[in-house]
Parts: structure tokens; sequence; C-alpha cells
């Protein structure tokens, strides 16, 4: 590992621990993730300490993959880190696909306030399920774009769109005659519609998740990302990264779940002894010693295929599903340890418990990819 | 199955269905259950049904547990069920153990308003951990009781005292010289200061789980249940029925979210054709189906073992670890088949899914439960 | 349950305990199943007993399901004890089908040998996957008859017939232009030809498992079991009573492995203590106790269906499925808590570990069952 | 990845696919493992091919633990190809030790046949649970050694000792008064007397698992491995690599029991279409990729922990566990998509399968990995 990412994780890590985790008890975090406000004075103690958007350096460049993976696992020590030096979703994977597929003007006007911290954004793609829409499966996509003199009009329903409410930055994906295609807007829009912000069993991200009705939205043609009909293609450059830094996040508050519960099982009593001497709780930590190394490891190779310059589609499947039911079995067996108080809010376990239960939903069902997984192992064997 | 708790069943399912189901996104629901206004406003409704407590015949005989089993699975088919008709924790317990063990004056003063559903009663036993407390571990108990002339005097405190706040009756224990021992005292009570409510995960009890501190309570002498030291063999006439009727509601909370999973399945289309026929998601509803079954299944007899008048300790452990495990195991594959909708609360499976989350640490943790099991595993073969 | 299933069940665990276990080290037990000497050796001792056939009384009727389910269960608890008393597979299911189904000559000749355990048979169904054939899917029959004056003539192959070598008696499925139609033959038979037979995970079963040819075999009509095209229908008879009688035999063997187990648990020390003792080892026991009790609640609840009248396709594949799975659960964590001696034949728990995984794919893999149960959840929606 | 060891993992993965494979139904393979004969003659092809001892180069030297990885699971592509090219349990772990510890004339005498395949070793140190022995708790050790003059005389029993049958090399374990010590001997040896052999669920390696008695074993002094009381300091020396190479080889062994369940889910079609196409069968697929691919990650992290020259104890318990019960997973997944072929000997699942079983248990059973696990975050935790 190189020597500026171990700084930076360092950096990150302490700055978490020391600023970030007091925040987890503050009255401005609500069922839809923390109040503007919050992110906000979040924000400035991140820059203060020189820690804002930390995986993209002064010059625009990036960290490789392997060397984000270790600054994004620490900057999810918390819930709340991710928000404070920029690290979350989408938001990290919107700059990713801006910065590697953007004109330079694109970049200027709506790359910029993100990096610095100052914009959140918002990612327009999924379609509400009720509807006979798209879901997990993008060939059902119905949002629909119209060229009318230079400017595209874009009419549709988007559902679970993370951060929509707050975002001024916004990438839609609709079908034009060309096949999908991506664009960028402004936020706030009176175009866009936040119908209402759905209440979800995880609470960490700003704006929560909305339902968006899109009517008539009017957008320059230099507004569009890439060609008409390069959507999908597009979006596939955002794929496996931005899949791939869930992980590293989530594994990252499921190592300080962990920590918390070992912390706890060493300390109380029951039964006679400390909980850890029980072997049925000191199993379960040991259990996740393991799950939580696997995890490490799965992200470090799927991160090394995509440093490669490989889309890592397979690769980015096999590490979410591995990634995000190891998590799941973790954080519930930490709840478990710590009895009632796992179940409480006392702690961040808790949370962490019912955020991982929606990581194994979101960027695709782990049952999605399994299906996709077992489609190439089918190819594998026809081309023997 | 007679013929009476078939009848009682039927209504109860009807009610739950037709009348308290509409009620599930009323806006009286908090994250510490449901308002008492909202209380009040169901329990009118059970009451002009003729539901109220249904598992109690006017002449204040029970049904038996295995009659019982079929009404309290149809009152917990909606997470408000059990509040409305009167047959939620800890109140059924509480009334079950006051008819069994309360004089006649006990009886009418603190029986009665429960069994009518006009007051909600408290069990005040378990301890705070942090504090060293008891948590799961009866031996540890630490609140004490002192004769003072004709009253006892109580000092200690109370952790996950559920429906704490707005009861009327609660049921306290606290080691006197002679052991533990049970006190009877009207609620609220100066000396017992609800520090706070907890934030738990699950959201369907009314007054949430409360740290209690009690100073120098003063209860009159005849406000003992039973005798001085017999508090854990009373706690114990109340232990596997209120243990087996937690297995009953949320038999059917996790019955109903296997329905709506299943009706979304059917309805829903992704990747050419309907979700259930997706191996994928129809075998998750398959397995559930059979957890289902076997969980009706694994009651049933246990509550055939307390109707022949056995304390059942053993079968209702081996029952609440079956059940609680199955039916976590079947929340959550209906979460995982619903996708995004599955961990938004525009249906309950999402928070059914939470409910039983904690079940599986409520009145016990499966890991206690499994090595109470392991000790008669022992004994048994001692015994050779 | 009525008193003469008890009194036979109870002779027949005195019998299996007494007389047959001690020939669990027999050096005639062969990976193919017991020799055949040894399996006379072993019936004349249960003639001797008055326990041949147990399940079937005097007069041909059979016990109901559920007597049949405590009887069959404790003859399971050796390896070798269906074999002793006749009620094994596939003998039972066949008897169960000729009794249901036989003319009364038909009866005369090939069941009464049966019953009274001089013969044994074998059920000419399922065909090799490797050829294309049928494997656990009926509609791909390929064996065929024709008619040839007061004859049939099938040709085809079979896979997977247990107990082909050595039977006496053969059921062979074939198909006519009418559909699917079974007929009855002797054995051995020279246009019946063992090809092999299949070395297996299990050693159960006399004659183990044979590939089969069946060239130019002639069968007088009058052997048909029913009307040509009957076959699926006969076959249904057969299914659900058999299937579930793999169920009680297998809970059997793996009760007496948990015996085993748990005797040993007892005993032996490790780390300072009995292995009991430690949480690791005794939490795996009570899980073991929970699955054995489930196992039994569902064989019974199955049976209880059938003994009404009705198929129970559903509840079969419901009970193989939840039966099958909990005992490969428990049998390999008798294995687990034994160590060394758990994978050793020095006790029989290593076998049943080796039985029951068989168990999870005969009659119907698991999957199978699973997409069936799928279907029903489909068509009870689609009534909606 | 180094290009040597790449070189040498192609060539041993050609070798053991054209030339092992070949011999996975030699009628010499048996219950207790492959005849020596057979040994010998896969050897000489092994030899001729320069592939014997393929990890130990010409000059003494060994791969890495990381480059000896991709040698070791290619070797294990058959369950026969350890033994051919001579990296199987338990010499490899023996001429690890005696590279590492031995004199140079203990090296010349003992280490040097077993380099060059012409002689097969055991390590004597478990014994028997059935006698109050060790089982896998070595602190219970009760074989004797004391001093007579220049010799040492070592009387006990020792149990499930791998390979005593046919081995011409034996590393004997045993109690001195300045505690364990380890002794070099030449067998067969009149005073080392196996009792018998065990039947086991595993069988693939040769001569067995065999219960030894020792009768007044005199051993001269020069033949002691370091100093008296070096016992368990010396054979932690074996302990990692051991440990890690089992998983090198097993996770070869069930790789290629993928390739063959992917390969059979691929050509065989039932319900209408291939099985690979029903995700109930796909699924399992896609699992095992993962399951395969976590473990190959673990094992190559493992490998460089011990190449920075630390004991990777509990590094290695993390793997071990991990990897077992990963392939246990993944075996059985295997076995399940092939149905019936899949618990017969048609193909090597069905062995893989039971080999993996074993795996669970040989070299510590999981249980008690975890325990250590368990143990390490105690002490971290009260570090702080």
């Amino acid at each position: 590992m190189t020597e500026r990412a171990q700084r930076i994780a360092e950096n990150v890590e302490r700055f978490v621990r020391d600023v970030v985790v007091p925040y987890e008890r503050d009255p401005r975090l609500g069922s839809h993730g923390p109040a503007e406000e919050l992110v906000i004075e979040l924000r400035e103690k991140a820059r203060a300490a020189g820690l804002m958007t930390p995986h993209i350096l002064d010059d625009g460049t990036h960290l490789t993959q392997r060397e984000t993976a270790i600054v994004l696992i620490k900057s999810g020590l918390s819930p709340l880190g991710p928000v404070a030096v920029n690290t979350m979703a989408p938001d990290e994977g919107n700059m990713y696909l801006l910065g590697k597929t953007g004109t330079a003007e694109q970049k200027a006007r709506f790359l910029a306030p993100l990096v610095s911290g100052e914009a959140r954004s918002a990612f327009f793609m999924t379609e509400p399920a009720a509807d006979g829409g798209a879901g997990s499966d993008p060939s059902m996509l119905q949002t629909r774009c119209e060229r009318d003199g230079n400017h595209w009009v874009i009419n549709g329903r988007k559902a679970f769109i993370t951060g929509a409410a707050g975002a001024k930055v916004g990438i839609v994906m609709a079908k034009a005659e060309e096949g999908a295609s991506l664009f960028l807007v402004d936020l706030p829009n009176p175009a866009i519609v936040i119908e209402r912000v759905l209440d979800t069993i995880d609470s960490s991200m700003p704006g929560g998740h909305s339902i968006v009705r899109i009517d008539n939205l009017r957008v320059p043609a230099d507004q569009m990302l890439g060609e008409p009909g390069d959507g999908f293609k597009l979006a596939q450059v955002r794929l496996s990264p931005a899949r791939l830094s869930h992980c590293m996040r989530w594994l990252g508050s499921v190592t300080r779940a962990q920590e918390i519960a070992s912390e706890y099982a060493c300390r109380r009593h029951a039964f006679g002894k400390p909980l850890i001497d029980h072997e049925g709780v000191g199993f379960m930590l040991a259990e996740n010693l393991i799950d939580l190394k696997q995890s490490e490891l799965m992200i470090d190779w799927c991160a090394s295929v995509l440093d490669s310059g490989e889309l890592g589609t397979v690769e980015s499947s096999m590490t979410k599903v591995a990634v995000s039911e190891a998590l799941m079995r973790t954080a519930d067996r930490c709840v478990q340890v710590m009895g009632g108080t796992g179940v409480s809010g006392d702690t961040i376990v808790e949370q962490v418990f019912r955020e991982v239960r929606a990581f194994r939903i979101y960027d695709g069902p782990t049952e999605v990819h399994k299906w996709s997984l077992a489609k190439k192992i089918k190819r594998a064997h026809a081309g023997r």
C-alpha cells in the first residue's frame, strides 16, 4: 500500500473517531438522514482538517481503487463519516463519473462544487416497481426524452432516488430514440418534483430516498453527458467503482460495530463470567473477525481488478454479494451479543444493522447479482 | 380445535383485517409505539365488536393455551392488532399471572381494569446490564425491598421495562431477605421515575421500553403477590405462557408479511417474468411456507404441554428459539423479495422485520435458551 | 396416539436396540448395503419376535399414517432396523401401492411374499440423467411399452433403482400410447439387466442402487397395475406416503446419532471440562433437540393430512424438505461434536451423516420441492 | 506472483489433469487410501515429469508460502494429485519441520528420502479421546518418554495417525520431565504397533488414519528433534504452514468439483431447460464462485503473513475455519446440483464432499479455532 494512502487513511480515521463520532447522538439526525445544517457543520470541520473529499487529490486525480479502499473504509467508521468527508453515495460515484466522462465545461459547473463539498448530487436512474417500472432491471426504463430544438424534454418517474431532497446537481437517465441517455441538471428544479421521501429502514443518507416525478424537464443539449444512447455505457463506468465504494464504507461501519460489541462483551458479566468467556458469545465475535477480514480481502481484490483497467462487472458483483451478506451476518451477531442494548439506539450498532439490511438490496439485490454470475458460468462453459 | 376458539379466532381475524389494518399508516404511530389516544380509539372499536381481551371469557376463565394460540396468531396479523384487542405483551402475561396468583382483592383492583382494556401494565423485572445489572441473568437481581412496619420500601433500577410509560398497573420484582418478591403498584407513581424511553429497533409497543429508577417506593404489605421470597416461583407461572404468547403474536405478523410479499411477487415483473416465476424469489417464499408451518406446529405442541399442567420451561425455550429464528429468516426473505419496497415503510414488512429482530432478544436471547437446553441434555445423561 | 401403535412402537424399539444394534459392525455389511444372507438372518429374528412388517396388521390393513410414524421412527433407530422389520424403502411404498391398487390375484402373487418379508422389491421409475433421461422430471420418461397380443413389450433404461439387485418383485414404469403405465414383474428376469450397482455415499439399502437395462421385457397384460395410462395417477398413490416414510425412518436414525453424540459430549473432557459444558458443543446439541422435535411435528402433521384422505402432495413436499434439511444439520452437528470419532466408522454417526446426505436428493431434491411449492403460492394468489 | 511459481503451478496442473486424473477410478484405490503400489506408480510418473515435491527446489530451499499456495492448489485438482507429486499431508508438514529444525545428520537420514518421494512419514501427536486422551487439547498429552542412558524409552497410545501404515519415517511426540519432546524414528518398528486403521469418511490418504500403541520404543538421544521440552515450540513451527497447506490442497479439489458440477449443469436438462438456467441451480454455482474466491484470498493473505516471518497462529486459525467451512458449503452445493449423480462415485464430487467433511475436523475442529480467536479478542481488549 502506498504511503500517501496510508497517511490519508490515518488522518481520516483520527478525524472520524475524534470529531465525527461525538455527533452520533446529535438531535439533527433524523430518519431521513442528517439535516442539511448538520451536514454543513460537519463538512466545515472536515475542510478545516484538510480532509474534504480525501480520495480526490488537489489536481483532480483520484487515488487508485486500492488506495481509495483504505480511505473509504476509515471514513465509514461512523455512519456520519462519509457525509462529513464527502465520500458518500451517490456523490462519490457521481464525481467519479463526471471526472471520467464530463466535458471541461460540465466539470467546472457540475463537478467542482461536488468535490469542494458545497453541493450534493443525485443519480436519477431507478424507476418505480409499483408502476411496472424498472426496479433492478434496466431494460424496463420508461422515462423518455425528446429533442426539441437545442433542448431535450424529459418526462417520467423515478424511485429510490438517494439524496434527491437537498441535492444541487442531478444526473438523469432517460430513453431517447438512440437509447438510454444521461443529462446533467441543476437542482432544485420545478420540473423535478419530489413526490415524497420514503421512510426506509436505513437513515444515514442526507435527503433520504425519494419518489420523483419529472414533468417536461427542459435540458440544454450541452448538458447531455456523452452522446445520445450512451446512457448505459456511461452508467457502467460508474457501476463497479460505486458498487465497490458501498462495500468500503459499510465495511468501516460494521468494523466499528464489532469494536463496540467486543468491548461490551469484555466488560459485561452474565451467568458468572464476562460475556466474552461464554463460547456462545465469543464464537460469534470470532466469526465476525473472519467475515470482516474476508470482506476486506474481497474489496482489495476487486479494487485491483478495477485498477488494472478492467470493467470488473463480474468481480464487483461477487464482491457486493460477499461483502453485503458477510456484513449483515456480522452486524446481526453484534446486535445479538449486546442483547437489549443491541436493539436500542444507545450505540450505533442498531443503526448499522439497519443500514446493512438495506445494503443487501441497494445497488442490486443479492439475487440479481447471483443471476448474472450464473450467466457468466454458463457462458464460460459454452466456450469450451 | 374447539368450536368456540375457532369462532373467536375468525372474528378477531376479520376485525384485524377490516378495522385495524387501515390504522397502520396512522400518524399517531411513533417510534415508541402507538400514542395512548390511538390505543384508546382502537380499543373502543374492539370493545364495540365484542373482541376486547378475547382469550379471557366473561367468567374470568381463560381459553386453553392451544385455543389461545389460534386467537393470538390472528390478533397479530397487524402489529396494531394485539394492542387493539388487548392480547399484547406485557399485559397478556400480567393478566395471566394475576389471574392465577392474586387475591380476590388484588384481582378486583389490579386485574379488572386490565381485562377491560382500560388500563395497561408493566412488569418491572430486568435490570440495566450497563450497571453490572441482571440483563437475562435473574441471579444478579439488585433491586432491594425492606420491610418498614406494614409497608415495604423498594429501591433500585430497572431496564427495558416495556410499556412503563403510560401504564396504570405495575408488577415490581425486588429482593427481600427471603428472596425475590413481587409487588403490585399503581402507576404513575412519583417514586417510579422513567429516566428515559429507549429508542429501539421495534416500535409496536405502547409506551416503548424504559429505563426506570425506583426511589423509596412504599408499598403496603397486602400488595405483595404471594409471600416474601416467592418472586421467582411466581414469575415462573408467567414465564412459559408469556413466552409462548410472544410466539403467537409474532407468527401472526410474519404470516401477514408473507401474504404481502407473495402478493408483490405475483404482481410485479422483472427480467421478463413475474418475480414469483424466478426461482430465486419463489424458493424464498417456499422456504417461508415451511418456516411458518413449523412455527405453528411448535406453538401448538408447547401449548399442549402447558395445557397438560406442566411448567413447560424446556418446551417453551425450544419453541421460543425455533419460532423467533424461523420468523426472522422469514421476515428477512419477505424484505428481500420486495427489494426497495421491502426496506421502505410502504408496507408493514419493514416494521415486521424490525420487530422480529428484537424478538430474538426479548424474553431471553436465543443463546440463553440454548444454554439451558444444553444443561437439560447434560442432566438427562447424568441420570443414566 | 392409539394404544396399539404405542405398543407396536415400543416392541420395535426394544427389538432394534437389543437385537439389531449389535449387528451394526457385522462384516456382512458392505458399501452396497447388507448382504442378502444378513438380511435373511435379521428377518428371521424379527419374525420370531412377531415384528415382521409391523405397520401392516394380520388382516392386511395398515396402521394409519400417524400410527405408522411412531413405529417407523423406532424402526429407524438403527440403519439396519428397517431392513430387519421390513419397513424400508422401496418395499414399504411398494406394499402400500399394491395393497391399494392391485387385483386380488396380483396381491396374492406379488404382495404376499413382500409382507411376509420373504421377498424384496424394486420400483423402476427414474431414468439416467446422463442420457438426457428423466432424473427428477417425470415428463421426460423414455422407457416405452408396446402391446404385442396379450403381452406388453418393454424397452428402456432405468437409473438409481434401489434394491434391484436381489429383488424378487419389480414394478416397472413405461410409456404406452395411452401414457405412463405400471407393470408387475418377477425378478430376476433375463430381460432386466443390472448394468452396474452404483457406488453411493449411502450404504444401508440391500442391493444398493442400480443402473438397469430393459431389453424386450415381455409382460402378460394381467400384470399391468390399473389401466394403460394410469401410471402417474397410481404412482401418486404411493408418492406422499413413501416420501413421508423416508422422513420417519431417517428421523429415527438421526435421533440415535443425537443420543450417541450427547453421550459422547457428556463423557469426554477437553480444555478442562466435559465437552457438553463447552457452549460451542452444548449449543449444537440444543439445536439438534429443536430440529428433531420440528421434524417429528412435521411428520405428524403431514400424516394427519394423509389420514384425512387427501393426497398431501404439498404437505409431503414441505415435510420432505423440512425434515431432510433439519436432519442433515443435525447429523452434521453430531459428527462435529464427536470430532475425529465423528468422521470414523467407530459409531454409526458417520454412516447416518452419509445416509442423510443422500436423503436430501432421494425422492426429489430439495430444489424440486421448493419449485413446486412456489408454483402452489402462485396458484393461490392467482385465485384471489 | 513470481514467474518460477507460475511455471511450476502450470506444469503441476497439466500433469494432474493429464496424468493423474485418469487414475481416479483405479481399482487400487481403497477406503484407506491408495495402495502403496499405486503411490509408487504415480510418483514414478511425477518424477519422470520433473514434478516430484515441486515446492522444494533442488537446493533444498522452499518456495515462499504464497508461491507454495498456487502450486499446492493445482496439485489438489485431483484427490490423488498431492500423493503423486508429494505435496500431501502429513509429509509436506513433516518435510517443512525437518528442513527448519533438523540437524544435518537428521536431514540426511530422515528428510532426504521424503523429499525424493521414496518414503512417506507420519506425525504421532494426537491421542485417543476415548481413553480420556488429548484429542485436540495438547495439554492432555499422556505418552511419556524417559531417559535410559543414551536412549529414550517411549510408551503411550496415539490416535488418528495419518499415514502411519506404510510410513518409513515417524515423528513422535512424548512428554519428558522437561515437557513435550519430539523424536525421529524409522518405521516400521516393532515397538510401534498399528492396532487398527480407522474406517473414516475420507479416503484419499495413503495408509489411512491409525490407532497406534507405543510399547517401550527405544530411541537414541541424537534422534530427538531439538532439545527435551521443545516439543510444542517445534510443533508450532509446523503448525501454521501445515494447516495452510491443507487449505491449499482442498481448495484445489473443490475447484475441480465446481468444474464438474458446472459442466453437468450446463449439459443436463430438466423441467424444460438446462439446469444452469434454473436459478435454484445457477445461484448455487454462483455462491460457489464466491466461496472459492474467498478461500483463495484468505490463503494468499495468510501465506503473506507467514512469509513475513510471523508465526501466523491467529491468521491460520481464521483461514482454516473460513476455508474449510466455505469448501464444505461449496462441495455440498456441487453434490446437490448433480442430484443422484452427485451422491454416486461416478465423479469425484462425492469423494470430495466426504474429504472436505473431515477437513472441518482435521487439524483442529472449527470450534477449537473459534475458541482461540475469542481468546485473542479478549486479550486485545484487555490491553486497552
